[in-house]
């Protein structure tokens, strides 16, 4: 799938950025292809099966973009039959988070909140996984991807794995891997509708590498990474809603000591949808609050963000290969790094997508 | 398709370079993959289809080369059942001049010429477009390519869009759009001939970017980027003549101020070509001479460039998929940055293409 | 197919490295994934083949990994109708050395011997080849390739060529090419066992160009790069045995001098094996030790290398998509660069791949 979007629109403040979300957000930002994506998979044997999902849209430098690079690239070994049991090798997402492990061309909003998504950029990492759903509960997964409730996919009803920690396309910087436990249930009700709890944790130790701190700043070998979250999703048949919530701790920029230290850190989000089917078209209207104050490790000198934001929006799909999205987003952010140890910006725009799914 | 060079033959002055051209021209070239790409596409349904065309010949810097980075990333999606009205989303060429939106793999010199190519680098924007083309032009338009005759590809009769105006895969800079028209009519002589007319024009503010200049050399904001340009096709039926000229202003280095400032600039070319068949080969013998005065808006410090250049010679199709073109070169270039504010170099040499069709 | 590797079991120094082989080995090691690679290849005609390879694991810097890079790229012309005369244009293996030549999924160790692969990284460059075999010896050819008995592929009986010089990715640098020939002969004893021996040599100026070369340390425009090398590989049928061995000068870093100056180098290997095969499932002990003392261009400061490895390890091919690798490596390694002129390191640790093939 590919997404296009467009963010200047009725645009109150060119200062209120996040480079976490969308580059093209705010001053200087114009048309942006966000993701461009093809999957290679297959099955290799009765039990082996590969998935390769490159996207065409990666910058290389803040002035060279749409390179190709890797996002998943793993290989799963069933254990059994009916594969209940099975293992993952390779770079994929880390079972972190609803949200996180959702597809973003299923998503609601343009951008996954900052609470979870501060937890593992670009939502992967190296690692070993181990995966376990019963065959029923896997039936359930796919009834929830497929039927467009934009569920998040079968990652088990249980998911522990290890893996390297600096999340995905960077090298190891440590010698200590991160472990990560997920327990996920899609309770099925009697009248039909889905409502699925989680909860999930992972630990280990994470390296600000030296080219994302700047000069000057104080910085340890290695920082605690730690965090556990819950998550609520009840599906929207036709009302839906949504919400996680994560605290932990990790590193973080500390104007005061203009060092990088260890903190702690909480945030989530609440996001209620309706879907409404019109023919062959579907539209859903969403709201979504979110909250997150602690620090950004994959940014430079993990700087210490407050973020409260709302977005009120709908997506429209008018055919199964194509989809739009308006969203209404009202924004303050506040960023402490090295260059500006109080820089709050708020403000309010319009943001358009559109989305090809072939 | 893909093509692989070599530049070195009969060689007088290894100092005349082009790099907008082929980085493997004189001193240090040698052989070089100058493209080599893949074509992904299709129809989603009915009225939308998709066109994703990666080269695998990119460089991420001067010394790391074959990289994957996108050249078209675009959806079409047609307004009407007959596709006579299309809207384009996505990163595509501009409909500026006829020999940037004639592919690489048809057009007989080895680059295209510097006075219309020097408007869009690799050609392509990010950007919306509207393209319409009567069914009878489109059959055209679809003839001139198909049968040899080397036209550029149904890009409207009438087109007209925005895009970002700093060129493929480069972030926006600013916080304005190009716009660009053209339009265009293949007409159809009663003895069967063909003759192409166009006029193209575009206009936007163009950025140029702190990485792109020389400390030192003073720089505006933002620079006016506008053009106009004439084209004209006899398309060889046997014996073929072609020629563009454009005029317009934009961003170029002056060496008396040391500063980038806003200029005029104008430039052409004209062609002779003869279609040669002989059994299932075909030959087809060339003369082509060019002209531009102007700056170099995509390289550092915008250059000043005065450019003379004639080229003879030859493409040898030997059958669909092996093509060889060898063509001596005649010319006289002189740039003007800060690095050198007079650098004239002129001379000759021999050049040979095998391009591979597949 | 894909490879993911972990290097840091039973590791007794951290700090015994080495990039040619492995970046992921010794201190800040972690899960790796050494190759991704995808071939597209097909006939375009019937004499003319293409063949495409990029790799997905890729760095375009040591902290940015997984973009998309060409291996190889090239095209086969056969001059004959039974394919024994063919000439290839593009990026491909140079042929010089067996353990070169054989792909890294057919290899035994993890990593090629620093003897002969220091001649060329990747094994590839840009260049025009010859090849020569008789339709029976291709056959041959196929055979110890399908049979699993891990031969090398097609590189003709007899092949010569020239190229760039710079090995594979990286731009010509000087005007001179590269030239190389080699001559092997797989003979079919009556007892229906294989045994290949083969010469092969190449000659040509390489240039260290400034981005490999320490501030400070003195480098001449190019030096002289030359090796003659001989292959023995008696085929594991089922007890197999395989020696290389290589001398010749190139660019190596002096400490006394501090400057890059030319040197001469030699090194090689030998290797035993053996083929067990139960059901289904190969199984394929091995032990190998390698010796090499010369510099190695392709890295800063062309460092001077003095390396004993032996490495004791067996293949378990689980099925024809799955494969694992174990070994035990004992290294001994000397570096001598401008950073450290006697980096001595030696040490133990166990090392595991996981491999898939698709």
């Amino acid at each position: 799938y590919a997404q296009i979007r467009y963010n200047r629109l009725l645009e109150t403040n060119p200062n209120l950025k996040c480079d976490q979300c969308d580059r093209s957000l705010g001053e200087n930002g114009g048309l942006f292809i966000r993701r461009a994506r093809l999957v290679f998979s297959g099955n290799v044997t009765d039990r082996i099966s590969f998935y390769i999902q490159p996207d065409l849209a990666s910058s290389v430098s803040s002035t060279s973009l749409n390179f190709l690079q890797l996002r998943d690239a793993y290989f799963d070994v069933a254990m059994d039959q009916k594969k209940e049991y099975r293992v993952r090798l390779g770079q994929s997402k880390i079972p972190y988070g609803f949200e996180n492990l959702q597809s973003s061309s299923n998503r609601l909003t343009l951008d996954r909140n900052d609470a979870l998504n501060s937890a593992i950029a670009n939502e992967r990492d190296l690692g070993v996984f181990f995966y376990y759903a019963p065959q029923e509960i896997r039936g359930r997964f796919d009834e929830l991807t497929s039927s467009g409730l934009k569920g998040s996919g079968d990652y088990g009803m249980l998911g522990i794995g290890v893996f390297n920690g600096q999340t995905a396309n960077k090298p190891e910087a440590n010698d200590n891997l991160h472990a990560v436990a997920r327990l996920t249930y899609p309770f099925k009700l009697t009248n039909g509708r889905f409502i699925e709890t989680g909860i999930q944790a992972y630990s280990g130790k994470y390296t600000v590498t030296p080219d994302m701190v700047t000069s000057g700043v104080a910085v340890d070998k290695s920082y605690t990474d730690q965090r556990v979250a819950a998550s609520l999703v009840v599906y929207p048949q036709p009302l839906g809603f949504q919400a996680e919530y994560n605290i932990g701790k990790g590193p973080e920029y500390d104007p005061a000591a203009n060092a990088i230290v260890e903190k702690s850190l909480h945030g989530g989000y609440a996001q209620a949808m309706y879907r409404l089917e019109a023919g062959d078209q579907v539209i859903m209207p969403f709201v979504k609050a979110q909250y997150y104050d602690g620090g950004k490790k994959h940014e430079k000198d993990a700087p210490g963000y407050l973020v409260y934001e709302t977005e009120i929006g709908a997506e429209w799909l008018i055919n199964k290969s194509l989809e739009f999205t308006a969203l209404y987003s009202i924004g303050d952010r506040t960023v402490r790094n090295a260059a500006n140890p109080d820089n709050n910006q708020h403000g309010n725009r319009l943001r358009l997508q559109a989305q090809f799914n072939f």
